[in-house]
């Protein structure tokens, strides 16, 4: 069951393959986000490249320096990795405590996630990420916000549950915890992404809603379990607030808020932004009025942001509507057309799409991901996809 | 002194011409917004014809007919237009009152107001319009206002008058009455529109304001004196309000509010639109925030207007700080270069202008509305231009 550590540290031979067992490969899928110097844009290029990126591990040099703009530094780091031990106990570790670790190709991994430029090889989930959350608007704002804050978040919230909105948020003091809390008390669904280990509830004060949240939706990382509250990763968190969502609403921000970096962040996305006003001279409003003057969208009503987030809604209903048999749009492309088409017999793994389409892994996985994401084929456990319902 | 009446009925020989003396002028000109048909619209189209659009009155019909889109019924208005006794009425009752009528032509007149497409022949001014008022912004908003509105209002317009702004609004109640008191209090200059004639203050409680203004700025009017204060002149004057203005800064509004007009008319113009944000929710803010969707600039403070409007002002003083002896920009056209040419020796008349330089008397026009406006040159008195010091 264990990986031969010793093998693992020693160069490998191109013959050699690390076993391919369940735990073993969330070892190998935790370490992708542990090798010195592979950040997640790195950690992308991997997933492009090959079908599974734990491969890479075991990958011949000669495969791993074709990766274009991939750091011999990286190259390195993966080939000598040798911190498998740390990864077993991590995974039994999270087992123990009912966390989840997902990788990045498992069906239940966000699919609008996968589109970012730096998504986290695996996500630790405490609770449980589900279909429908790929419907989700992120509300977020100051630590130290109002009581009007607090109301319009609130009011916010409650209306997004109610039209089957997943709210998600960074599970803060302030509007992030008010966010939440509306959410759930709507009787909706929601999801907490956290800068520290999801084995904790941080704030401490917040143990009660994490608590609700994990039974209601997730608490998410990608923080190693036990991971402390440090101030450099919050920021680094925010991309995933942003990368969950169909669009970022700061409620209340201060000039220097690391709200309006989730927003620069969703900017870079291509995620809608929205800020609700408050009166001139708020400082607790001043963020949000610069990004408004920035261009982001003001929001006063959560009608507001169906006018922006429904058109993307509609539009992946309408693709949906008529699956199985209805065709491409014509502007997706000759390779996208023909891949769609080996899915009208049967499910393929990725592997059968690559040898029958002719593509390339990356190429193949693009268009799979694609055309997921436009709902005409969906994720099966094991790199396996089938067309839509 | 007195127009033959008789003669003003019966059709005109084309060798008559009205008598030329300075209150007769001014009947002529008052006489241009009576005409029954003839707008404002089509006024300016005799005034980019004709250097003096008065001689319209004495025009032969085949000139009237050459001015592209003259409708028949205004040159048969203009060629039979009779109630000269009441204009000479007019000019009297104006005088007694220490009121100004300002016709169009008139170095007075605001040159900004000028080119907007529907400029009123004359205007009616309690109270004297300097040069100086070229540099001005209009505030406006609901009558209901709030406190917030209010001191929003008065923060703004204190700011606007310390960095030696005019202040345009509509003396109304609530917001338009909180912004002139605010500038005349910081020793600020005012201009208000109204929608009633300028010889009586409307509302009646702002009759003081109205003195005020009127010795510390000016109170404006196209309609007759004695003009009660019909609902339908309201949104026709506030073409006026945002015309004479940089920008136009609506504090607060209701969905339906008057100012909302003045900022798609600023729109229209080619002028900036400004708006204050309230809280989410707040039925006074419901207008702005409206605006602000639509791309209205968010503002808070002064500043925010003075990063609009300064690098206007900029351009304009970049240009005027090198004249008389500077050079054109390239970009204006051979014709304005050569109109420019003919005052480097001396001041002319509209008429020299139009004879020296070959051009068409609405091209003449246009082009030294354009020079005058960019710093160039300067009206003077009798339709007199000279190179700006």
């Amino acid at each position: 069951m264990n990986v031969n550590v010793t093998d693992a540290i020693a160069p490998l031979r191109e013959e050699e393959v690390l076993p391919q067992i369940a735990e073993t490969e969330l070892a190998r899928w935790i370490a992708l986000s542990r090798v010195p110097g592979l950040g997640c844009v790195n950690f992308k290029k991997l997933a492009e490249y090959f079908g599974d990126p734990t491969e890479a591990f075991s990958a011949p040099a000669e495969a791993l320096v074709k990766i274009q703009g991939l750091d011999p530094n990286v190259i390195n780091g993966l080939r000598h990795f040798s911190a498998w031990t740390e990864m077993e106990v991590e995974v039994g570790r999270a087992e123990k405590a009912a966390i989840k670790i997902v990788p990045f190709t498992d069906p239940t991994y966000p699919a609008r996630l996968r589109l970012i430029a730096d998504p986290p090889p695996v996500l630790y989930v405490k609770g449980e990420i589900r279909n429908q959350d790929e419907k989700a608007v992120a509300v977020v704002g100051s630590r130290s916000a109002s009581e009007y804050g607090r109301r319009v978040a609130r009011d916010l919230c409650r209306g997004l549950a109610s039209l089957g909105f997943t709210v998600v948020s960074g599970m803060a003091r302030g509007i992030d915890g008010a966010a939440h809390e509306a959410a759930l008390n709507a009787g909706g669904r929601t999801l907490a992404v956290l800068g520290s280990g999801v084995d904790r509830a941080y704030p401490p004060e917040h143990d009660k809603l994490y608590r609700r949240i994990s039974e209601n939706g997730a608490v998410i990382s990608e923080f190693p379990l036990g991971t402390g509250p440090v101030p450099f990763n919050f920021p680094v968190r925010n991309r995933l607030i942003s990368g969950l969502s169909l669009g970022v609403v700061v409620v209340e921000a201060t000039e220097k808020s690391g709200s309006l970096i989730t927003a620069s962040l969703a900017l870079e996305q291509g995620r809608e932004v929205f800020a609700v006003p408050g009166e001139a001279g708020a400082s607790r409003s001043r963020g949000t009025h610069q990004l408004i003057r920035q261009g982001a969208r003001l929001v006063e009503t959560v009608n507001d942001i169906m006018e922006e987030v429904a058109p993307q809604l509609s539009a992946r209903a309408q693709t949906a509507e008529n699956a199985p048999g209805r065709a491409l749009p014509q502007h997706l492309g000759d390779e996208c057309h023909k891949i769609f088409a080996l899915f009208r017999e049967r499910a393929l793994q990725i592997d059968e799409v690559i040898e029958s389409s002719g593509c390339s892994p990356s190429r193949v996985s693009e268009i799979l991901l694609e055309l997921e994401l436009l709902g005409y084929i969906k994720q099966l456990p094991g790199k396996k996809y089938r067309l839509e319902d």
